[in-house]
């Protein structure tokens, strides 16, 4: 856990807001706030480290209703909240009763990120990226991207005044496609999967090309991971600043995942929320379960995989994070599951019979995980779950394709008695 | 303005809160709180009309983070919050500035109403239609939609746990179509355009077949109808309780546009806000224009189109409040105004750039509008100006179908270079 007890090493305007230093994640290594991602001596990945000030319930809860309520425990300026960015968060938990009925559970809310801007959980991790582009002086935003980043980071991008220039593996979803172009700055396909588009971004910036470009999930990652400890936040604020005894997960490059975790260990390091036991959970798409199957196999290291799934925002055949996550789920009493991509499109039409929810691939992963898990019976159906739903149905409405109109009659009663519909 | 001065006829825990009556819009006449519309002797609308308790900004900010948290303004039950609705509102206002330089003005917002849970306005009405439904015991949800509402109405119906029939005219946009279809409800294509399927609706709510049926846009009128006045109110909160000096505002059956006016004037009477002016500008595409037709000719009276225009969430030929948009217009010194749909298609890409905003056509009808009007001199760039944004650019993807990537290379700086991308 990145909370170290030193100051900060400027005043109370500093950009960073409470954040200190870089620190490796496997080595401890400590560097100066910067563009760098990875680790001089050991390659370990780097993360934010802070020395929180007083951060109470009370000052959160006056804060605007956007992730800015947090700004004391992200890595931005003190005046974040006036500065032009996309604003995201606060999207809602649903109560969802009618879900956990027809599963057997008590207890079950969906945090539907897809309320985001851009619709999609990446919103979070780009405003953050944003804020420290701006400190450093970058002038083109750029990312690789299964889809969803990719309109976070182009809209973002016009909203801040950035240039802005995305890499995306060919093929993706079209309401990806045009969502990410339509803001105006340059997108690329790059003939090959995401894994292949990740690498070339590594290469562009060791190039004169990259220069005066912040990749957010390269050279601005460790200031864009911490986004999604907002996810955390928000679902212990929500649920009356409690942490819910069960959480399931996406995971893609895993990540998020252990932001989550992050999140909710400094709340209660802050003493926001009572030190409750939970249980993390991962969802993976069997076409893309590196992570899922090192579970199962009880390993430790991740074997990349090609990923081959209707779930695109989470195929990414060699999760960085991975090691990590596994670590998580063993230590909170979790696992790591996967669902294939029958059970990903049953899922998303349960969540949206049952509660309205419209998710996006991602989002049938994670529910489908849960049907899978408690079915397996490693959920406890008594205990508080919640289920994230990371980005949104218009996006990947292929996946539904089945979905469409009951009958086509003309404007009369008769017609209508006819086509058995009365 | 229905703002009577009566006491409420039952208690606070009313189910319809502060609402004590439906009132003729035209005659006046009074009917108790129940599923209808039209009044028995004028055939006029009926709206709701309510005898409102104290209401001050610190018990509105202390609420919900949606629209309940102006539950003391609507016909809704106090613990409106409790029960499972879609919880709409509370959506960004975004401060544009972006825009505002390019255009010339010295202050513009944009209300962006894709924010809501199914990405349309259409979610602040069907909630409070839902609330009626459930007290009157209605058990399918329905309604004649352009597409935005067909998927509220699914959503709201599944969450709420009623069964749904929804009608849209055939020829939909894709999106529109899945999302209204995938909760699971029954979605009937009419053969014809919106005023026909809207036309069938009123034929069917009076025949065996639509008994205990609640068409939110029919027998619901009059309580969906106020769903709109929390556009206002969350404008004037959002401007730190101000109204602004000039609103642009889509027209399609010219509802909204009076419930907004209808909600400014609410929260003057009660002291929420200074009584200062603001002007109201409606805003249509080129084909379908009768209400900005009728104001060009000076008509008082609406001619009906058949609509021919991309900007289908709009294509309401005979819009039932076009007259009363017309009264509202005039006495606030606005205007009506259209634009055609390559005007629409260029302002759906303007806002993007500049604001990292994804219109839908309508969105696209009120930014070019509001271009349209400062050419032609009749907005004020000095004064305070809000644009509305109803929809979701990803569910009207072919407006922009020109949206696509810049290039496609290998994984390599040498086609990088090649493509002429570094």
């Amino acid at each position: 856990m990145a909370i170290v007890a030193e100051q900060p090493s400027t005043s109370a305007t500093h950009s960073f807001g409470p954040a200190v230093a870089l620190s490796c994640r496997e080595c401890g290594e400590r560097y100066e706030l910067g563009p760098r991602f990875a680790c001089d001596f050991c390659f370990g990945p780097l993360e934010v480290a802070y020395s929180f000030g007083t951060v109470t319930r009370a000052s959160i809860e006056q804060g605007p209703n956007n992730i800015w309520r947090y700004a004391a425990l992200l890595p931005v300026p003190a005046n974040v909240r006036d500065l032009p960015n996309m604003n995201p968060g606060m999207t809602p938990l649903v109560r969802a009763d009618r879900l956990a009925a027809e599963l057997g559970l008590r207890s079950l809310h969906v945090k539907d990120d897809s309320g985001n801007p851009t619709h999609s959980f990446k919103d979070r991790v780009v405003a953050i990226a944003v804020e420290a582009a701006r400190t450093f002086g970058f002038t083109t935003l750029s990312c690789s991207s299964t889809g969803n980043l990719a309109g976070a980071v182009g809209a973002a991008a016009a909203r801040a005044g950035f240039k802005s220039c995305v890499f995306i593996p060919a093929g993706l979803e079209e309401a990806k496609v045009v969502m990410a172009a339509v803001y105006g700055g340059r997108l690329v396909a790059i003939d090959g999967n995401y894994d292949d588009t990740n690498r070339f971004c590594s290469e562009l910036i060791g190039d004169d090309a990259g220069q005066d470009w912040g990749f957010v999930n390269v050279n601005l990652r460790p200031y864009y991971g911490e986004g999604s400890k907002t996810l955390a936040y928000e679902i212990a604020e929500q649920l009356g600043w409690r942490l819910p005894a069960q959480i399931i997960i996406p995971i893609a490059s895993g990540s998020q995942l252990t932001k989550i975790d992050k999140g909710f260990q400094e709340l209660i390091a802050l003493g926001l929320v009572e030190d409750t036991p939970y249980k993390i959970f991962g969802a993976q798409a069997t076409g893309c379960s590196p992570v899922a199957k090192a579970w199962e196999n009880g390993h430790d290291v991740i074997q990349p995989v090609k990923p081959d799934t209707i779930a695109k925002s989470l195929a990414i055949g060699n999760p960085a994070d991975g090691p990590y996550v596994l670590d998580i789920c063993k230590r909170t009493g979790g696992a790591v599951a996967h669902v294939d991509d029958t059970e990903i499109v049953d899922a998303i039409r349960l969540l949206a019979r049952t509660e309205g929810v419209f998710a996006e691939t991602a989002g049938g992963v994670t529910t489908g995980v849960l049907r899978k898990l408690l079915a397996d019976g490693l959920l406890d159906p008594d205990a508080e779950t919640v289920v994230l739903n990371t980005g949104d149905g218009l996006k990947t409405l292929n996946a539904v394709q089945g979905a469409g109109v009951t009958a086509t009659i003309k404007p009369s009663l008769d017609a209508f008695r006819a086509a058995g519909l009365a």
